[in-house]
């Protein structure tokens, strides 16, 4: 009864074309409807208490996988990670997702993604935090705190638009003052041995000249904004945060970079990517992180996890392995 | 030099309100932005060769997991597997995604929904097949063929609005000829013992009534639409169809209901969901389909896998996991 079998796998493809279509008895006479070409809106929404959270896609960025992405291991290894995630043979695919929180009485964006400067040159790959934000009926203008969870320019590039104008005109811009203190120094710069880090350190002097004014240095272990408290996790930069959004007795955990992608580096938590400017330091931070994550069944958001990137983490012996929460259709 | 304690995740919830929150220095006098209350679009495209596909989200039901089911194991093992999908604690979801195929020529919609008549009794649950289609920009007017899976209510009743009158008015209606035949027999009817069964035989009796002339019946290993070949998938129901989906040399499975929803049946291939007319005959299916589709790395549609409902499938011992693709943020 069964008729389960290659040959008919195979038949669509052997046959297409309308001449071979068979058991069709069209009773329309409509032009072929034109194929769109765009994807849907990323955003998503969720609730935490009497909060509404918004994850905002800026796209996602698949590129030939360096060799050195994972500096501590062999690339083979991390090449086998992402094909086992069935990335693109040989690249490595990396999303980003600011979040945006309307706590009632302010709107807060954190992070802001590669910035629109990126949207065309990728092709629309990445630089999408303002259409998705438009997409989700947000106008830039009512954004009250731009909160940075490091200085990397994938999350403070969106700050600008392509002619260097704000893109959020209104928003005090908060940044975590071991980032700005290391960052901003120019002897710090002037240490800056690889191509990588000079590249960071140019990115930040130019992404905030001349508006310093704007800018809000914050601590770690303080409510940087309502509901919103600052965690120290640093490693992946100095003042590298993650945070806790809290309303009422609910609370959920954006981790930012405590790993990069999920799929190599919450997989296999002592895998140093790239980017840390400590890996060691990074890797203790992200067990620590995600041992409490998972002791408390946390909702927890990641900058780089696939849209909407909200989820949870388990224990799996020394590794950890992310469930990704089901699509809501109402919030 | 790492700060991360519970103190800080407690702090944002112990101590909410403006009087609380330091290092603000607001720039802005925007009034609070409103919250939406409303849930994204929910429709993702992806092309197989020059077709252009669309998973339509329909909503997802939460409800009280039922004694038997899963009909062959006791109830407390069910719930625990719903449990660690992080479902509701003691209920179970259970997702709706409709596909649309855009082949260039014609416009097919496989399986319709709960229906719009479920809309607004569901609170917007599920029934939100057309207000996704209407998202995505497509006219219920220009869909040519619906093509059923098989002849199950969450399948079949997105074709009548809630008046009675058909969603897809210009669409030829194509349903498995051995699931028309079981249930449209008056004979097989009668015999119905459980009160589902007798829904089921009442609701297509319901359903089809008077637009017989639009349905046409096809067969299993058929090219029923262009570039898309009906497969046999028996048990679930006794026409029960998936469809390979064929374009150049790209090819997807659409499963249907190969199983309910993944983190039950596609973990554990032998549980039979209460749905199935022969559970066994389904549990033979799950694993001759997945068996397949895992040697060929084949991306597999899953009406019941939460939205977009896109994967790949793996062998893990006896049983089978499912890897979610990750969101393409263009197509």
């Amino acid at each position: 009864m069964t008729d389960l079998n290659r040959r008919h796998l195979l038949a669509g493809a052997a046959a297409v074309g309308a001449a071979a279509v068979t058991g069709l008895r069209p009773t329309a006479a409509n032009a072929a409807v034109p194929q769109t070409g765009a994807q849907a809106p990323g955003f998503y929404r969720y609730k935490v208490g009497s909060f509404e959270c918004t994850s905002i896609n800026d796209g996602a960025r698949s590129f030939p996988m360096p060799d050195k992405f994972v500096v501590n291991i062999p690339k083979e290894e991390a090449l086998a990670a992402a094909d086992a995630a069935y990335m693109p043979k040989g690249m490595v695919t990396v999303p980003f997702n600011p979040q945006l929180i309307n706590t009632g009485s302010k709107l807060v964006l954190i992070d802001t993604g590669n910035g629109v400067a990126n949207l065309e040159p990728s092709k629309g790959a990445v630089g999408r935090t303002l259409q998705n934000l438009q997409a989700a009926g947000v106008d830039p203008k009512s954004i009250d705190i731009v909160l940075l969870s490091h200085l990397h320019p994938d999350h403070t590039n969106g700050i600008r638009l392509a002619d260097g104008a704000l893109a959020f005109p209104n928003a005090e811009i908060m940044v975590p003052v071991k980032d700005w203190e290391f960052w901003a120094s120019e002897e710090n710069a002037g240490k800056a041995s690889s191509d990588m880090m000079k590249n960071y350190f140019a990115n930040v002097k130019k992404t905030f000249a001349g508006i310093e004014s704007k800018v809000t240095k914050y601590e770690w272990g303080k409510e940087v904004a309502p509901g919103i408290t600052s965690i120290a996790t640093p490693g992946h930069t100095p003042g590298h945060t993650s945070f806790a959004v809290a309303s009422g007795d609910k609370k959920i955990l954006i981790q930012s970079d405590v790993t990069n992608i999920p799929e190599l580096f919450l997989r296999n938590p002592d895998w140093h990517v790239a980017f840390d400017t400590d890996g060691a330091l990074a890797q203790q931070t992200r067990h620590k992180f995600y041992d409490m994550a998972a002791a408390e069944k946390a909702t927890v958001i990641g900058f780089h996890f696939t849209f909407p990137s909200v989820g949870h983490v388990e224990k799996d012996g020394a590794k950890y392995r992310l469930i990704p929460s089901a699509w809501n259709p109402t919030i």
